[in-house]
């Protein structure tokens, strides 16, 4: 879609979200008690085909065309050296992902998803948030239209992740200013600092809640003064995406961070939304408790690039598999329960 | 393989079970450690390729040849109305896979794994194990060869699974009288018995327990006596599979209940086995916990058919398509961490 020109625009898109077709919903639900097992015995199987039936409006949902999009960008708060790798490591992956070296380029092939790889000013890092807001309003309106503009039509299922060195401390603040508590809540190892930086990150977000407390507590301001431009992008494509009714596979704690202001406001905005794995970064679990997602996968992931989602998009598909290709008791010939 | 034509045949081979290749894991180790990105950051996916690798004898291992056994048998028992549905539904679920339309067939088809049917004189069921055992020796030496069988040269990775209905009251009894404890902490509703029908289970556990108390607690006794032929089938594949170190995802209660004797008496047994999930069953989590066993995925799946390990199926090919097609940090040009 074309994006938000105005932060009117965007704050209109999240006072107006759809919602599934109950219709859809209900007829897939209705199928899933005719098909050959004990009902319910698929679990969670059960309730994707119905989710995925609510949202792309049919009975018989199928994932025809499926996208990973991964946002990258870079970060000024990366100068507390909160990060175990160097800020130029941002630019490299994104080569990487180019280059068809990264894990989500084997992830992405063995789940079906074209890849797209969607590089931000990466010459150019936000500002240092402790000291001032991360973008400017055009710099954050322009992000969240990048994220938007991944959402062509025709998608089934839109996979989301992100790469930026230093944006677990983004995440942090972000969770903090949406949901409350102190940095200590939400601060983690993110790819692996010691606790010495486990411990400069806290300071830093501490500081950034600060410096910002007086600003309005709306999405687009806290996205726009302790985010960064791959967690606004994300958070345009969550909302573009919704717009059109296209289901999003969540990743790690980053990603939904991206979250984490609109939810904040409109609970309402996960509900097109399954988290694709609840990762090793500790504040993931609480966050996710926070946006009322339950994970499909717990394999101890804390990469990002949309990696766990885009392996749990592999559960997604199994689930649309047994709801379209089983047989009904009717047709099997088989007896039902007594 | 050809199987087990004596008991003394089965038990020599539980008795020499080979172990991975340490060379090939630590090949694979190593290798992780080089790819492009945080070590340990693809959590249990990694482990997983190591895992693989070890089994396969191979740093680089891979899944061409794939295959779902689904053993099926009928059970005395069922004349104390122990499931919700009737004994008939076992041939008549067997008649639906090999129409391909069971959950199975779909979830097999999704996960890229060549399905084996195997049913095992349906229409002899085997005694009523409260006052008798289930099978003589003849008959459950042939069933765990049944299972041995489905191990074909050149797999490189089988997935188990099993229908019987009445084969929860089985499995109960053989985590009973394998690894201790009452009817009540194994018993739960299979298919979806109610209240009642639970009691009924426990009733007749407790009796089998209690039938077979002086019998020699061996495996093989015990398989025997309050197994199945579809269970002693899979038991029989995951011994045979270990001795051709074929790697094995297993499935939910009653697949896992089939390892449950041998593991009471040598642990090692489920080395080369992955936990495909944990079902909904509530005695799937004690059983996993008995057998070492962290499950892949917790998705309140209670179907059996192996429909869960062929879920998990996809996990593991995740996790080799990023151990084989990644890039180190050298051939990517990527800062490793500072």
């Amino acid at each position: 879609m074309t994006g938000f020109a105005t932060v009117a625009a965007f704050e209109a898109a999240l006072g107006a979200l759809p919602a599934i077709d109950p219709d859809a919903a209900a007829a897939a639900r209705a199928r899933q008690a005719r098909l050959t097992k004990p009902a319910g015995s698929l679990g969670r199987l059960e309730d994707i085909a119905v989710f995925l039936a609510g949202w792309q409006g049919r009975a018989l949902p199928a994932i025809d065309r499926a996208r990973v999009a991964i946002f990258a960008g870079n970060h000024g708060v990366t100068a507390h050296g909160v990060s175990a790798f160097p800020p130029e490591v941002t630019v490299q992956m994104v080569a990487n992902f180019e280059r068809g070296g990264a894990a989500i380029n084997a992830l992405a092939g063995a789940a079906g998803l074209e890849l797209a790889v969607v590089p931000l000013d990466l010459d150019r890092p936000t500002a240092d948030f402790t000291i001032a807001p991360a973008m400017d309003a055009y710099e954050c309106l322009a992000a969240l239209s990048a994220g938007a503009a991944v959402v062509e039509p025709g998608l089934d299922l839109l996979v989301l992740g992100e790469m930026g060195i230093g944006n677990s401390t983004a995440a942090a603040a972000l969770c903090a200013r949406g949901f409350g508590g102190s940095a200590a809540d939400w601060v983690g190892p993110g790819t692996g600092v010691d606790d010495a930086g486990i411990a400069r990150k806290r300071v830093v977000v501490d500081r950034a809640i600060a410096f910002h407390a007086a600003a309005p507590l709306t999405p687009f301001e806290t996205l726009r003064r302790v985010g960064g431009r791959e967690i606004a992008a994300i958070a345009g494509a969550v909302l573009a995406a919704r717009m059109a009714r296209v289901p999003v596979i969540l990743d790690g704690f980053i990603c939904c961070s991206a979250v984490a202001p609109l939810a904040a406001m409109t609970g309402a905005i996960t509900d097109h939304c399954l988290a694709g794995h609840c990762s090793a970064e500790p504040g993931h679990r609480r966050l996710l408790d926070r946006l009322g997602l339950d994970p499909l996968l717990a394999l101890g992931m804390r990469l990002g690039e949309g990696s766990g989602a885009a392996v749990a998009t592999a559960i997604v598909r199994a689930a649309l598999a047994a709801h379209g290709g089983m047989a009904t008791f009717a047709e099997a010939g088989v007896s039902d329960a007594g």
